[in-house]
């Protein structure tokens, strides 16, 4: 693999999402030689893909390449490949680009869309989990509103103006209210040609409110955002198929929509090779202990949201969010030297720093362990901590300016159709 | 095709690039029907694709919607479509979307990149006239990094960092240009498990002299400010064939590489349907006159790149950039008008601004026709010019901030491989 011998141990990281990247920066010139795999050469910052998704971002700014981070990093190598099997008798890690051995394997390979099963929402529905899926999202609701404008036909104009989110998760609730300001700032002003009440957005979550992690104010209070945006919320109700046309719910709701974007949860991406029992069934994700070190394995961890640590506090794992990823990768960062120099190691306690959702200009909800609140000031703390959670002062700035280039004029203007999203039917 | 019916003659524009917006603007609200089509839904500034390919800028800082332009302009319809065909007695135009009917077509389609009938140069190497084609040399680029980070043989390796770029006129040179600083700045800190030495960039000009429409002490300072950055310019050489690995050429040199960037020359791209004659052969232009009216059609014009006017100053038509364009469009715009009033039309007279190439940081050529010059100022002044006619505030300050970034860093950052490009080999 062309990867210099080494006095030290080798740490083979597999991801780098939060987890991968916050371990790999405690490794840092440290005392073990570090290879970071990941399928993609960039870092991408999930909770801003719905805003590439709704045209308010370019991708370029909410992606950072992984060699940047890594570049003063002399003890750390890169690698572009996707991992199919760990063998952890020879203890290496099969991938496309050949066999990659380790002595310490770190897997923080995240989650991927969970479609539950059905095969017709899988290939009819919209997932956005990567930067190439979200700009496939930009692609088709660009591209529906330029048919919408050409065609004559009532009903297939509203199903192409029709969108449906599936989930009110923070995703789907985000993404819903950006999708709602292209529909009230956008449409009438650079669509001239359509007519605005046509375009319908609605929500559908399965549970009784939206944001259902979240505390009911925050829930009660998203619901009302949504709702003045002129998102339609269809709680207690989950998609039953999907043709690609006609939306099929547990409830009487019926829709016919062009686009369904499939926000309504995810699943974990483990990788094969490892003894049964260790990967929990449904969730998908790995059993670790306090230690992030995978169940009967002395020198495989997991990170992020794909590990499952069960504690008193969290009985059935941390949530699967930033913060829980980035705390357990730097503490692992730190454990596995002492891991290596022989020390006890020390256990992993999640300190929750609160969850936070924005639904649109100046409408944001917020809850602390202490206080919780909506509204502008939400909003505004929203928008900081994702600026300041952004890798590279590069990426920051951009983003800095496109949200307030955005916000005083009421656009979003990153509206290009660069690469046509051709459905599969 | 939806467009209201309007009082007022309906002047139907084929292409949104700098010809077909620049006309475009000036019939803001006048009283004719104006409807712009183009197959993509954004208007590109191509003189910086290079800079995408080189990932020193963002795809969406150069790519400007063209709804955006035509926002204000309640008179202006945009149409997302493919023009196959005019049928000139019936007066419509056939696309991809159905017939739009015209009263006065004007056709402003550019040109396409010329492989010269080699269909195995065509199928092998890079053309760059589009952003999508941009982003595949960026990907390319990046994915033969990585490619290279992994190889043991070496020559398998030089291949994959050998970057032949064939045309060294203004596009051959930036990109060789561009391309060399990722060589300098970029691999020797952020890929150090590559070897900079084994990276070579060679720049093919089947003419005397790089930049050959440009004057000649232009020519010698950039060939000049290239050999400083260590590309190898090769003059009097063109490329005979090449099968995705090995170039020939017409000289002794043979180069194995994996990349092979097409800059070697356009040809235009017109719309067939009218008589014969009218579209010059080679050139593929149409001949127009002094009013920009094709041959033979008084309803007809031809815009830009694409039209070619033989004057006593120019007896081979304009050159092929963006000036004569944005010159013939506003010229268009107000004799259009003035022909639908039955009043005189104003003979085209092109003014030339001069021209200019740029190497590198501080590094660029300027010809006026009274004085020519290279070096720090005439990089300030290219870049001031070419900032100032990017459309858009938003495009304005995100390129000016990622040209302020790179520069203090020596950094080129948007390195990102989003869509893998796969050769058809």
């Amino acid at each position: 693999m062309n990867i210099p011998a080494s006095q030290n141990p080798r740490v083979v990281i597999i991801g780098g999402g939060f987890a991968g990247i916050s371990m790999v920066k405690q490794l840092a010139n440290k005392p073990v030689q570090v290879v970071l795999i990941d399928k993609h050469n960039y870092h991408t910052f999930q909770p801003l893909l719905y805003q590439v998704s709704s045209s308010g971002l370019e991708p370029d700014s909410i992606a950072y390449p992984l060699r940047k981070i890594i570049k003063k990093q002399k003890n750390t190598f890169f690698r572009l490949a996707e991992v199919s099997n760990i063998n952890h008798k020879a203890r290496v890690v099969q991938t496309s680009i050949g066999e990659i051995a380790y002595d310490y394997l770190v897997v923080a390979t995240g989650t991927k869309t969970n479609f539950f099963g059905n095969k017709a929402i899988e290939s009819n529905s919209m997932p956005m989990k990567t930067v190439p899926q979200a700009l496939n999202i930009r692609s088709l609701i660009l591209q529906n509103f330029e048919k919408a404008a050409i065609t004559n036909d009532k009903e297939a104009r509203e199903a192409l103006l029709n969108f449906v989110i599936v989930g009110g998760g923070p995703t789907g609730v985000e993404l819903a209210g950006a999708i709602a300001e292209l529909k009230n700032n956008i449409l009438p002003r650079d669509y001239h040609d359509l007519n605005t009440s046509d375009m319908q957005i609605h929500l559908l979550e399965g549970s009784a409110r939206v944001l259902p992690p979240m505390s009911k104010q925050a829930s009660e209070k998203s619901e009302k955002f949504l709702k003045a945006l002129g998102v339609k919320v269809h709680c207690n109700t989950f998609v039953k198929d999907y043709d690609g046309l006609k939306v099929t719910t547990n409830t009487d709701l019926k829709l016919e929509s062009e686009t369904v974007i499939w926000a309504a949860g995810v699943t974990g991406n483990p990788v094969s090779g490892l003894q049964e029992g260790t990967v929990v069934e449904r969730a998908n994700r790995y059993l670790v202990n306090q230690y992030n070190q995978v169940q009967g394995y002395d020198t495989i961890f997991a990170l992020g949201d794909i590990a499952l640590m069960k504690t008193d506090a969290y009985p059935k794992g941390h949530p699967q969010v930033a913060q829980p990823a980035i705390q357990q990768g730097k503490l692992l960062g730190k454990n596995i030297l002492k891991l290596i120099e022989g020390k006890p190691m020390k256990k992993f306690k999640y300190h929750d720093k609160g969850s936070m959702a924005t639904i649109g200009r100046n409408k944001a909800v917020v809850d602390l362990k202490t206080y919780k609140f909506g509204g502008f000031f939400a909003w505004f703390v929203w928008m900081f901590v994702h600026l300041m959670s952004l890798v590279g002062f590069r990426n920051r700035v951009i983003v800095f300016f496109n949200w307030t280039y955005n916000y005083i004029n009421f656009d979003k203007a990153a509206r290009l159709i660069i690469r046509p999203f051709h459905k599969s039917k």
